[in-house]
């Protein structure tokens, strides 16, 4: 237990500093060789590197539609109503987000607009490993229907057989997914940047992966010829505000929840009450026998603290340091800190809001800014799918009226050709009077 | 003269080719190398390298408010409602684009909430050079007050005065600008990215710039420590639509506006008509000579391109593949082609919207996305200044509601600890119903 109060500013960043982020080489130089390989060879890179990593038999990267559509008949009648609900509200909550076009006239006779259009083509990446995530195509899925993206195809890597989890597979039809490629890595991503014989190029690229997915969404997005992405990735994190009414062992599984995801999750807990932290450290060895990822979270635990600080409004003064993905406000009256909250992805108010609610099915986004980037990334939402683009359209009087301005400043800013191409319609139209 | 018509494919793709953008090793060292001294050295780095490449005599990095109000005040008049009538349009404008926060209930007893909030802290980049830039103060300013940043930090490079030209002093106070350092290229971005002693650290990086200012900003925006950035930059263009009916002066004066900008500016028109790119062309050679910057201009024109299209249509088809930062239509009903339109950073309906209008004081933003990232990256506007988070909160009937589909999926998905979050949580409920 770290008491806030008493460390100094270079001990208050320590305790609130996040590992570091491997800046590997040689991780680079092998992604790098992987997007030139797909660049050059296309189909042929993808399959040969998907046989390698998934599996050995693969011979085309489509999977048809047909057998997307038994995949996803096989899932279990219970599962397929936990993703029918999950889906219900996603689409409730991004289609709630649909911005409106705006059109205003400036200067009479000076119309301009601002619009929003749905992202031509786009590449969601679902990753593979033990267990499947249906959630996560939903979470990347659901915003690009919704957008109205014309083009969403989808990439994750196959299992031995050459086959996807039954689950992606229901999740995908849901959101209108009809282009699933069996394939993952650096070179599922590179597939999408550049384009091959059978995957489209996207526009942008979107979902999280490993250290070689999240290496090549870096280098795909810095080269013009490639793709934009949807954020900068880092581990998973949560800080859990709790006083002394939170139930520890809420506050327990909820910090064992993030902490499950991987050895390098962040699980951070900052309370007024010392006999809550101490509750909750016990909740959090009993509950960590239980679960059948207990190895990983282990590992993830031996890097939770537990911060007491004076206050709750201190507590929230830590939280806005650190810019927690997921911060959980398990106090009395949660709701009354809210305005207080500066820097988070996703805010889980009061003590019936595990961010297991938010990772399947409260209708939030589950990919949300990690590891500090919460203070200048937004949590992914709709209009991440979508462009803005301005229109103006001047009138003769418009150009009369602001033309004199227009040239003034283009004369300030030493640009005759800017100038001359108000001059020339203004002549032309004190011309027109002429006559 | 090209006519599209008569093109294979890779003559096409030849055709609508950008220049390749220097790819610098050297360039990129140089970055580095500026990055990490100041990151290091903090003020004494920068200040050294502001002392050798713009003011031998600079002491310190700050330029005062008081200097600031006095070098405002010594604007001309006309220029000063010149900038104000921007001003107030270009606010206006931005103004429009406030959103508005979401609140849902998903599910009786879940509420989720999309909720908006400005950026912290903002850095706003002008470039130097020739001439001044008060126009591009308007168009980072704007938005940043607009949005509401907490501290708007505005770096440019001083003369060898150790001041700055008077029309961006005048703009800077129309923005609520009291922070104004007196740095500019690499060392100016990395002052902002990692903070000095006299810097703030900001959250994220505005502005147009040279080649070194557009490499440290890549470089910062892949740095955890650094900043996020507005949007990559290349070489500025337009591409004009133009039939029978336009008049052939408006359309040179627009297509020598962009050239005048830097001689790998590119400018391309694309019309049905011969006649009028012939006419076109010849006005292009009567108005270069006019200009004071024609040699910038005409090295820009000789690599502007004239293409003859069958139809508008096809001419609007072009532009879409090109992805043009402005398009310019010239044509008859140029605002009934609007819906065909589907990648460019600005629009300019018909004869009097001359891209100067934009550029200035129609009140749309003129950072806008070039070298193709018209396809997947937004014109500049209030949004770039703020973030998007998310909200939830259930209830106990939320909890209920919503729990058995979480766990479900928690189970699919392997993740006990999501799983018992939520179980904790409904047999607290069930003994609650108990007693």
């Amino acid at each position: 237990m770290i008491t806030w109060s008493t460390l100094t500013f270079d001990e208050k960043r320590e305790a609130l500093a996040r590992p570091a982020m491997k800046d590997s080489a040689s991780l680079k130089a092998t992604v790098s060789q992987i997007l030139a390989e797909v660049q050059s060879h296309g189909d042929a890179a993808v399959i040969r590197y998907t046989q390698q990593f998934d599996c050995p038999s693969l011979t085309s990267l489509r999977l048809s539609n047909e057998r997307l559509h038994e995949l996803a008949e096989q899932v279990a009648d219970d599962v397929k109503r936990a993703i029918q609900i999950a889906f219900n509200n996603v689409k409730q909550f991004h289609e709630a987000q649909k911005p409106a076009d705006i059109r205003l006239t400036t200067t009479p006779g000076v119309t301009c607009e601002q619009r929003f259009t749905a992202l031509d083509t786009v590449g969601l990446y679902i990753p593979g490993g033990s267990a499947p995530l249906p959630s996560t195509v939903l979470m990347l899925g659901v915003p690009a229907s919704v957008a109205g993206c014309r083009r969403k195809i989808l990439c994750t890597p196959p299992n031995q057989n050459g086959e996807i989890a039954s689950e992606i597979a229901f999740a995908a039809r849901l959101c209108d997914i009809d282009e699933v490629y069996l394939c993952g890595g650096a070179q599922a991503i590179a597939a999408m940047a550049f384009g091959t014989e059978s995957v489209s190029k996207t526009d942008k690229i979107f979902g999280p992966g490993n250290s070689f997915v999240t290496e090549a969404k870096q280098q795909v997005s810095q080269r013009a010829d490639g793709a934009a992405i949807d954020m900068p990735a880092g581990p998973s994190e949560v800080l859990v505000i709790a006083d002394d009414n939170a139930n520890a062992d809420f506050v327990a599984a909820d910090l064992l929840s993030q902490a499950e995801h991987g050895p390098d999750s962040q699980a951070i807990l900052v309370s007024p009450s010392s006999s809550l932290i101490t509750a909750v450290q016990q909740a959090v060895e009993a509950q960590l026998a239980t679960l059948s990822r207990n190895h990983i979270a282990a590992k993830a635990m031996e890097n939770a603290r537990y911060i007491l600080t004076d206050t709750i409004s201190d507590a929230i003064a830590v939280s806005n340091v650190y810019a927690p993905e997921h911060l959980i406000v398990q106090v009395g009256n949660a709701r009354s800190y809210l305005p207080a909250i500066q820097n988070a992805g996703s805010v889980f108010l009061g003590a019936w809001s595990p961010e297991s609610a938010g990772d399947y099915a409260s209708g939030t986004n589950h990919v949300l800014p990690t590891y500090g980037y919460a203070r200048n990334y937004s949590s992914l939402g709709l209009l991440d799918f979508m462009r803005r683009f301005t229109v103006q359209e001047l009138s003769k009087e418009g150009i009369s009226n602001l033309g004199p301005a227009i040239m003034t400043l283009a004369q300030a800013e030493g640009l005759d050709a800017h100038k001359q191409a108000v001059a020339v319609r203004l002549n032309a139209l004190a011309q027109e009077c002429d006559q």
